[in-house]
């Protein structure tokens, strides 16, 4: 299965693209979407959703991830990452992928083991995960690759329960798991 | 000039179009957007995106009007109406309209004569200033319809120095007043 994992913002938004068949991780593509901090907030919006677009229906992925809720307290900061999240949302409802959110402190658990985990040791350990050849890469783009990978994993440590490929195969099979929110 | 107002929530987005020719204010259509608060994100912001992109296609206006920034301290509440004002200025970005923000202290400003007013006093102030029959209207609807409102008058109070039609013209007019965020 083809997961893109997604940290969004309004100044870098960060994407990474991985497979995941067999109990194995490869990587695909990463990058970067730098949004020039000159222009109104519509034309930013619109280069994140159209380069997001553009990425998806490039490498086809079928199911989305990304980093959930912001614990800042700034609310000003909040309502910027706020439409960067939105219009990443809106990129993958509009190309029918499932999406999933994980905190920031699942995804750290699921990269390098622990929940309170640096920036720089998430990256350590997606280069190594992935075998990636050491090079500079922004956090925005390893913090994407890692919410992939957190996806990838808890994917996994379910179907061990009850074999389900994705997702939406294990909503299937367990309706009694669904919440309503 | 016709103006869309939108005020954008992730459970009701309302949105109010107007006309504004020769100093006169014309009611054109206003509504809700209703969200099913059931749906994920994703899907709820996709329903706010194509419904607004629906009424812009259909009434066709030329400029987006809405109310700027948050002011509560809440940043989870912050971060989701993030979610919806990000896919509403994707909306007018993508159709092309001259986006314009306003604080909630300009707009009641506007449409009422005081910063401080009540929503009930800003929707008293709609109903007259735009001749509409007395009917229920969600809050949603008439604070829509005073961000088109505010931006018509302030464009008038700028017009009445140099005669701009639109914000455009008096941009280009007056070069001098663009400040670089």
């Amino acid at each position: 299965m083809r997961i893109i994992g997604v940290d969004p913002g309004t100044i870098t938004t960060g994407y990474g693209i991985i497979e995941f068949e067999n109990n194995e991780l490869k990587y695909i593509a990463s990058g970067t979407i730098n949004i020039p901090a000159t222009k109104d907030f519509g034309p930013r919006l619109q280069i994140i959703y159209d380069e997001l677009c553009k990425v998806i229906k490039h490498h086809k992925p079928e199911e989305f991830s990304l980093e959930t809720a912001f614990y800042g307290k700034n609310a000003q900061s909040a309502l910027k990452i706020g439409y960067a999240r939105g219009v990443s949302l809106l990129a993958a409802a509009h190309n029918g992928l499932f999406i999933r959110e994980y905190s920031p402190r699942e995804i750290k658990k699921a990269v390098v083991g622990k929940g309170a985990s640096s920036k720089e040791q998430v990256q350590y350990m997606i280069t190594g995960l992935l075998a990636l050849k050491k090079r500079k890469m922004k956090f925005d783009e390893s913090d994407a690759l890692a919410a992939a990978v957190c996806h990838a994993f808890r994917i996994t440590s379910f179907s061990n329960t009850k074999k389900c490929r994705n997702w939406k195969e294990f909503i299937d099979a367990h309706p009694d798991k669904i919440i309503d929110a």
